[in-house]
């Protein structure tokens, strides 16, 4: 009888293992139908659906299928017990039923009005699944990989534009956008909708806040794989990675403004407890990230015979960052974003070629993964989640907010900053950018983290929709508006750079232009880093010996790598910052060089430049470029 | 004060995340140290201690800070509830305090012996983690890397020895580790320790049968990094492949089994259940694995333009193989086994080479991970596990036990293996087995997923001692015992292939030796395999519009890749078959040359075939070679 029991046992329990195993197996099925898909139609050069967007349509269409094929098995779903005894959540329950004892973790803190005969749904319940596991598991490797292949060639003399997009930017599509929702919000409860609800304006800001994080990841594959213009590239790529940051960090500010009276009025001292908590978690993040990958180099630094051993270390150590900032309260996905820039400016010098390319594939494929499973997901909660609160009124509002929004972002932002840019940027940049304003990963995941008040609800349904809704329109519509606004594609950005040295050598002469005024924070910035970290934290760069004052030599000596004083020319940035006092300080050594030493080792290893991010379409990629584009590069042109 | 509310519950929230992170944290800590470790021991050529004993040596410091460190938070811990109106366990749990519903989920059955004080420490609750984690998590890239592995030269041509020691010593180990157990068991009870607990004969086969894997990585990697003799190596390491195929399977063929009446008699009925479905689960997984190995080699077929979608494709089809086994009540462990091995003899040939560089490493990566994640665990545990039961007869017994099943096993196969064997198996060879019988991460891993009874607990604290003491004192005395025993290393497997083959064309006449003879059961599979399997799955093998017979012709030309005719020579397996029929069958045409046109082609890349599971020691290793092991290697010849 005993034996019995136990054999019962044991069956439960595999029960319950086989349960998790059919949940993500029906992930799997999904991701490998969208990689037969995506496979489908890059055999056929068919544009209108990205990756994001199949995985999304599968994963909508599977929700369907769970949500009217599945039914609640449990008969006692949805029973609330009482429990005299127990006076507070533990996290950690032991309950006694019929002299057997049962242990029950804390899961979350339910409303009343949610309780739902779902409850017992084993299936629905598993598919819902936990929104820490965003934040923790699928957020990071995406956001590390946006930091780790930021270096780019037209990154750093793009800094100033992308940093005022992604800050202030970012700040002003939340405040229009909570400003907008508050007028609907005002006209939903004039005409009756919202009763009993409380809605304050912080509510109407935190969904500005989380509606701010853009995610052109669509568009951005596109622009890759016909080669679009650098600079717009630049310009979008950095402004999504750095905007996700801002949003994160703002919508956390926001979550725990806490006026001490009225909610409605407003609370100076709430106020700058939210700035001053934006600006400390924004900084503490930022440190904690850019620490960790110094760690890294300095230790790869000595570390290099070895690739499983140093990929292992980036890995482990970027992590840490992560879970560092998560564990002193600060944000995790800052910090490794920040880990992730920080890596590839420095410790990347330092990894032998192998390790380069292993952590690049590693990280490459996290991210695939990744990426396909939360736009997956995002398909099947339009189905699965079982308390929508759909508000025609309400998403009707967000989407003309988030429009709005984005263009008071982008056409004034780009105004004030043409008036300091030397190369300006056109008209068809900005309509081209304001139209890339999707929303993704980032937005979907601030807003399933907290859908316990209704208003909540409200808030993730719409943002839902709006997700939806952006990467298939415009996702789909990239390659037909890069045609009606007439911009370049097939472009290579190696030509482009030599060309522009070129012309900046025969304008050398009348130096102190606007630019390199507007730049001077960032040229400091510049010379520091290459005088002084660099050849401390990489074996690139100028040996210390030459920078360092000539009292420091002792210190400078014991400093410098040994290979640094015959491989001035290996540090892969210069040729990055093109840049008047640059030019004329040491053209000949430096900024000009390495142009042409970078593009003869790409030609030799071939391999490393093209598999950059773009799912490894090398030979594709080769043939699109001399038949299908060259027409209709040169049509635009 | 809604308002404030919302703040605290915000903060809870975001503390329980820390708690998570803080626990990740710690690992990441100790497996940066044991990189750091590891790369410390790589550099000075020391190698008494391996990364696995390394990361289980922190792990334990670590259990140890952990235990006494921390204490035990909650005051309410250990109290056991009763809540009258709940009948049974259900998955979920809704319960009202004071007027809030919390949801807790269903984590396990305790036992009323189990309850104790620490149930509140959350730092050791959280340290503890679930062991559907090893098995759903740690142990399948482990094991699918060492299937994926497996193709090695001399793999071939030692199966039937492998398969013997895998299936009868497994199952010889098993019956002697359990009758001796089953003696101190008795004698236990004999002085009375034993007192009210149950323990059958079946429990003590249940324990044979779990320390019955066997896991020499730590002698494997040594003999990698030594080049030790190909066929020791190949025979140890097949056998470690597959006999933890077969000790899963047994054990858990061997809990399930139950007598109807008795439990202490035999029951002839329950017996033969077991024996079938040892045999039906394994047949299923296996089953289960090579097809979704064989629709990978399908697919793989097509899509061989897009690096990353293959590996995508790989990672995901062999996953889903894991979870598709378990979802159908069979072994995932054992499926992915099996498709790990059909994946890299089918699906491996049909990828790009970047894709065959890809898939390789990232899979070395996942390994590695899991394995030292896994270890650390193991040292972790001894401290942090809080149920420990430390029976010292029972102890010393089961050490007994294991070394003389050990033997048991080695010593009789072998004498009847060399029997048939035209290559004997060398008494040195007999003893380095005998000696490398450790216990690892399989072991560990089946004795932890069920600790609820206190003989199961006393059991799982007796294995986490061997698994210990074998890797520490044994995987440390890899290398002198090799200098006593006098072993080859530094050998070249080229070379020696090589050789051999000259050896065998010149004795080619007598073919008909006794190899052939015992062999005959594998040469059909390989002919069939050769004929038929390899050109419809892969790129490589000979069209099967030669194979087949000439009225199949039609369907022959529509299952040809076009890149077989030209390419017969491409198989990379041809040459790890040397066997007397091949040899005089096409020796011109597949055996010889490709011998040859292999070493050409590893010269050529280089790279892949030296990051081949050492951790890309490339460059050390050759250093090795050339200056510390040279000599030895002379006096040792």
């Amino acid at each position: 009888m005993e034996k019995l029991k136990k054999y019962v046992s044991v069956k439960d329990e595999d029960q319950f293992y086989h349960e998790g195993a059919v949940e993500l197996l029906v992930f799997n099925f999904l991701l490998i139908l969208t990689i037969l898909t995506i496979w489908l139609f890059k055999n056929h050069r068919f544009r209108f659906l990205h990756e994001t967007g199949g995985a999304m349509l599968y994963g909508l269409v599977m929700g369907l299928i769970i949500q009217y094929a599945t039914k609640a098995s449990d008969v006692e779903s949805g029973t609330v017990y009482e429990c005299e005894k127990l006076t507070s959540g533990q996290s950690t329950l032991l309950i006694n039923i019929t002299n057997q004892v049962y242990e029950y973790q804390y899961k979350r803190e339910i409303s009343h009005h949610n309780v739902n005969g779902h409850q017992g749904n084993a299936m629905l319940q598993k598919m819902t699944f936990d929104p820490s596991i965003f934040f923790n598991i699928l957020l990071p490797p995406i956001i590390f990989h946006a930091g780790y292949s930021l270096k780019k060639r037209h990154f750093f003399r793009n800094l100033g534009s992308i940093l005022t997009y992604a800050f202030l930017g970012t700040a002003i599509s939340c405040i229009i956008i909570g400003l907008i929702m508050y007028g609907f919000v005002k006209a939903m409860v004039h005409i009756g909708q919202l009763k009993g609800w409380e809605f304050h304006f912080t509510d109407c800001l935190f969904f500005g806040s989380l509606m701010s994080a853009t995610d052109p990841v669509t568009v951005l594959a596109i622009f890759h794989e016909l080669h679009v213009d650098t600079d717009l590239y630049t310009l979008l790529f950095g402004e999504s990675v750095f905007n996700d940051a801002v949003a994160i960090v703002l919508t956390y500010s926001i979550s725990i403004y806490s006026p001490k009276e009225n909610p409605n009025a407003f609370d100076a001292a709430a106020f700058f407890q939210s700035v001053g908590n934006f600006l400390g978690i924004f900084a503490g993040s930022f440190a904690m990230g850019s620490s960790y990958a110094i760690v890294t180099a300095l230790i790869s630094f000595m570390l290099c015979e070895f690739p499983m051993l140093e990929t292992g270390l980036v890995f482990l150590l970027s992590w840490s960052a992560f879970l560092s900032a998560e564990a002193a309260g600060l944000t995790g996905i800052v910090a490794v974003l920040f880990c992730g820039v920080t890596q590839a400016h420095y410790t990347y010098n330092n990894l032998s070629s192998d390790s380069k390319m292993r952590t690049k594939q590693l990280f490459e494929f996290m991210n695939f993964l990744a990426e396909n499973v939360i736009f997956c997901y995002m398909g099947l909660a339009l189905f699965t989640f079982q308390n929508h609160v759909f508000n025609p009124l309400f998403i009707f509002g967000a989407f003309v907010a988030v429009f709005v929004a984005r263009a008071c972002n982008i056409y004034p932002l780009t105004f004030l900053l043409n008036l300091g840019r030397k190369q300006k940027i056109p008209r068809n940049f900005q309509h081209m950018m304001m139209f890339s304003g999707l929303r993704g990963a980032i937005a979907f995941a601030l807003a399933i983290r907290d859908t316990e008040s209704q208003p909540k609800q409200m808030m993730f349904t719409t943002a839902l929709l709006i997700v939806v809704f952006t990467v298939w329109v415009f996702g789909g519509g990239t390659t037909p508006m890069l045609t009606w606004l007439q911009i370049r594609v097939g472009v290579d950005p190696d030509e482009d750079l030599k060309a522009e040295a070129a012309s900046q050598t025969a304008s050398n002469l009348d130096k102190n232009t606007t630019k390199a005024e507007s730049a001077w924070l960032f040229r400091i910035w510049y010379g520091f880093d290459h005088k002084y970290l660099k050849p401390i934290l990489t074996h690139a760069g100028p040996p210390l010996t030459t920078t360092l004052p000539e009292w420091c030599n002792p210190v400078a000596r014991l400093l410098t790598s040994p290979s640094a004083y015959g491989d001035q020319l290996k540090d892969d940035d210069t040729d990055y910052i093109i840049n008047n006092d640059e030019l004329t300080e040491n053209y000949e050594s430096s900024a000009h060089i390495p142009v042409r030493d970078r593009t003869g080792s790409t030609q030799a290893t071939g391999k490393e430049d093209i598999n950059e991010g773009d799912l490894g379409l090398g030979g594709y990629k080769l043939r699109l470029e001399h038949t299908a584009y060259q027409p209709q590069m040169n049509s635009l042109a």
